[in-house]
C-alpha cells in the first residue's frame, strides 16, 4: 500500500500529480510520499507490536536528513554504517539511545564519535574490533554498549542477491557463530565495555520468513549458552532484509515475519531483553519514485529504444542487480492506466528496451518492456525506488544528481537541490587552477 | 611503464614515497603520477603520429580539471559525454576545437551548449538527435560540425566485459550501418548542419587490434559509397576501447594497434581527412593508485580477511566488473618487494580476501590474494586505478569521496580535497531543517 496512483489521468503522489513536481523541478528527480513512508514505518512497528522493538530505519537505503527526521518523530531510531551516516542522524535529531552503529570496517573516528555520543550499541565485526574500541573507550572514559555482529552460516532463499547475502559462512561481516561466545567472555571481561548482546544481518530482501527462525534459533541457543555461564544477554539485534514489493505481492507481509519472530522472541523480551530491527528497505522502496523524462526514441538492430534522462548514475540497481523496476509514464493513455503491476491485460503496447544517457552498455534500466507508445518530452516514473536509490548515486560521466522531493498531502517541497555544474568540481580547488 | 615504482623499501611516485602522501593526506587518496600521464599521451600520439590524429581525452575516464588541463598542455582535446565534462573541459582550457561531444541521451541544453561553444564535433547517435540538433542550429543562427555515430556491428574480443561491449546491434549506441548512409544524406541535405563523418567506438578495453581493422574496414566501405555519390567525409572519429596493462605485459602496445590502424587510414588522411581518437583508460590507468589503510584483519570461516578503509564506493570496478586491480603494500618486506606483478616467486606471502568498509557483500577488491604478511595500520596501494576509479566513486553508505593528489617530480599537489560529513549533506537545504 503506498501514495502513489493514477488519478484523472496521471499518477498522484498524495494529493499532488507528478506532471506538475517534473515541471517545477525538472527531472531526474526523486518524490518521496511522507504519508506512505510513515504509513510504512507504523504498520512495520505495530506488526511487531508484541515484542517492543526498537526500529532502526537503515539509513543506507535512504538518508536524507529530511527523511529522517520525519521517522525519528514516530520513534524510529536510524542504524548507521559510518560516520556519515552518524551525522545524519544527528542532524535529523535522532536521539542517540535511538541509534545503532555498524560495519566491518569502522575506522578509529567513527568509533570514537560513537563513544563520545553514547549511542545505543555499536555493533561490532571482529576481535581486532573489540580491542580497537576498548582501547578508545579508555581513553575517552566511556563505557560503550556493544553488541557481537554473528554471522550465523544461514544461506537466505534462492531470490536473495549473492551480493546482497551477508550472513554466510566465509562471508566478510560479523564473526563465526563458534566463535562468538569467546569473543563475547573476552569483551565481557572488560571493564571499559558494556557487551549486551549480538547483531546478526542475513542479507537483502530476504523472502523466507524460515530464514529468521533459523538464524534466531542459532542466536538463542548461543544466549541460551552463555546465560547457563552466568552472563545476561540483554540486546538482540536481528538486522533487517525485509523485503519490499517491486511487482505484486510477491512477498511475505510484515505480519508474516512478525509471526516466526515473535514466536521465538517473546520469551527473551519478557525477561527485559530488547530487539532491535534494521528494517530499510522494506519501509522506503515503496515511499519513492524516481521521474524521468524521455530524450529520444531510436531503433537498433530490432530493439525500440527510449532514451531517458535517468539511467545507471541515477538509479544504479538496475545495472548493478539487474533489479526490477515497474516503470510507466505519468500520464499514460486512459486504456493503459494501470490497476496493478500487471499490465498484461493492457491496450496498446509496444516493447522496449529502456536505457539512460550514460556511456555504458550496462546503462539499461529495463529491457523488453511493454509499454504504452511513448514520445520524447513523456515523463515515466520509476517506481519503488525509494530505497538504494538516491543513495547509490554517483556523478559518473559528470552527471549531475538528481533532486530529492518530499510531498505531504498536497504540500511539495524540495529536500534536496539538484547539483550544478559548478557543485562537480567545487572541492577541485579551483582557485589554484585560475591562479596557476 | 609508470613512474610507481619500489625504492628504498618504499612504493614511490616519481619522487615522492607514497607513505609520506598517506601521512599528509590521509587515505583513501588518489595519487597521480603527471610524468606518467604525460608520457602516456606523448607516446600514444607519436605512435600514430604517420596520421596527425586529433586525441581527445576521455574524460569519463579520469575528469580532474587539473589533469584534463595537464594533458591540454600537450596538446590533447577532450571527449565529453555530458555537459558536465564539457563544463569541466572548459574549466581546464582545452579549445573547443579540440572538443567533442558523445553519448546516447544528450539533453538539449547540452546540445545548446555544444552549439553555441562551436565544438570540434558532436558524435550524433540517432535519427531523432539530428533532428533535435537541426532545430537547436536553426534556433541558435550556427552550423554545427557532426559526425554520425555508427554501430558497426562489430563483437570485441572475448577478454571485452559485457558491459562494456558497445558496438554490436541491438545495443544503445549509435546507428546501425545499414541506416548510417541515409541519416548521413538526411543531414548533409539540412544547411544548418555541417556533417563531417562518422564515429565508432567499439567497447572496452579491446585487446586485438583485428577488432578495430574489422570496424575500419565496415566504415571506409560506407566512406567509399558516400563519396562515389558526391559527399565528402573529412573526419573519422575511431573511438577508444585500448587497453592499459593490469597485469603484466597481457595488452598488445600501441605499436601494435597503430600498425593496423594507420595501414587502413593512411589514404583517408592523405586525402586530407581528420581522424580522432578517444583513449581514456590506456592513458590513465597507470597514472593513478589508490592508497588505503589496512583498519582490521580478521577471520571468517577459513578466510583470511584484511578490511580496508577503501571499498566499492572509492573503487567501484572490482565490485561492478569483477575487474583486477593489483594490490601491495606501500612498504612491503624486504624479501616482499616486486620486481613486476607477478609476485609467485616472493616469499613470506599470506593468502587474503581484500574488502572493504562498505555493508554489501560486493564490497571485495580482491579475493585469494597473496600478499605479505598485513597488520592494521599498514598502507597498500590498489594500482591501476587512474582510469575509472575516481569517476564512478559515490557516496553509499554515506562515505565521503577520495581526495586527488598529483605529484610532479618531488612536488605534491592536492587537486581535490576529501569530502567532509558536510559535503555530504550540503545540498539538502538543511536552513529549512533548522528552521521548521
Amino acid at each position: 500500500m503506498d501514495e502513489f496512483a493514477y488519478r484523472d489521468g496521471a499518477l498522484h503522489c498524495e494529493g499532488v500529480p507528478l506532471t506538475s513536481v517534473a515541471e517545477q523541478f525538472g527531472t531526474p528527480t526523486y518524490v518521496y510520499s511522507a504519508s506512505t513512508l510513515i504509513d510504512h514505518y507504523r504498520r512495520f512497528a505495530k506488526a511487531f507490536d508484541a515484542i517492543n522493538p526498537l526500529v532502526c530505519f537503515s539509513a543506507k537505503a535512504l538518508s536524507n536528513v529530511h527523511l529522517l527526521r520525519l521517522l525519528g518523530r514516530e520513534g524510529a531510531g536510524v542504524d548507521a554504517v559510518s560516520g556519515g551516516e552518524l551525522h545524519r542522524a544527528m542532524l535529523a535529531g535522532i536521539d542517540p539511545e535511538r541509534t545503532v552503529l555498524a560495519g566491518v570496517g569502522k575506522s578509529e573516528t567513527e568509533l570514537r564519535e560513537a563513544v563520545r555520543r553514547d549511542i545505543r550499541c555499536i555493533n561490532v565485526e571482529s576481535e581486532a574490533e573489540v580491542e580497537l574500541l576498548s582501547r578508545i573507550a579508555r581513553q575517552e572514559g566511556r563505557r560503550p554498549r556493544l553488541a557481537i555482529r554473528v554471522n550465523p552460516d544461514v544461506a537466505p532463499d534462492e531470490r536473495t542477491p549473492a551480493r546482497t547475502t551477508t550472513g554466510t559462512r566465509g562471508g566478510k561481516f560479523g564473526v563465526d557463530i563458534d566463535r562468538a561466545a569467546t569473543l563475547f567472555n573476552r569483551a565481557a571481561a572488560d571493564d571499559a565495555l558494556r557487551v549486551e548482546g549480538f547483531h546478526v544481518h542475513l542479507g537483502s530482501p530476504i523472502f523466507d520468513p524460515q530464514v529468521y527462525a533459523t538464524a534466531i534459533d542459532r542466536l538463542l541457543a548461543l544466549v541460551a549458552m552463555l546465560e547457563q555461564a552466568g552472563h545476561r544477554i540483554t540486546t538482540l539485534n536481528l538486522g533487517g532484509g525485509f523485503p519490499a514489493e517491486y511487482l505484486d505481492h510477491t512477498a511475505p507481509s510484515w505480519d508474516d515475519f512478525a509471526e516466526v519472530i515473535i514466536a521465538r522472541m517473546a520469551d527473551f523480551t519478557a525477561r527485559g531483553g530488547q530487539v532491535i530491527f534494521e528494517p530499510g528497505r522494506t519501509i522506503a522502496a515503496n515511499a519513492g519514485v524516481l521521474i524521468s523524462t524521455v530524450r529520444y526514441l531510436k531503433q537498433a538492430g530490432e530493439r525500440q529504444l527510449v532514451v531517458l534522462d535517468a539511467g545507471m548514475t541515477h538509479l544504479a540497481r538496475a545495472a548493478l542487480y539487474d533489479s526490477y523496476h515497474f516503470i510507466w509514464p505519468l500520464q499514460p493513455p486512459a486504456e493503459a492506466t494501470p490497476g496493478s503491476r500487471d499490465v498484461s491485460g493492457l491496450a496498446g503496447l509496444t516493447e522496449y528496451d529502456v536505457v539512460g544517457p550514460i556511456c555504458e552498455s550496462s546503462d539499461y534500466l529495463a529491457r523488453a518492456r511493454s509499454l504504452p507508445e511513448l514520445k520524447a518530452g513523456a515523463h515515466l516514473a520509476i517506481f519503488t525506488a525509494g530505497a538504494y536509490g538516491m543513495t547509490m548515486t554517483s556523478n559518473y560521466n559528470s552527471q549531475q544528481r538528481p533532486a530529492e522531493v518530499l510531498v505531504h498531502g498536497d504540500q511539495v517541497r524540495l529536500i534536496r537541490r539538484r547539483e550544478t555544474y559548478d557543485d562537480l568540481v567545487a572541492l577541485e580547488l579551483l582557485d589554484e587552477v585560475d591562479g596557476q
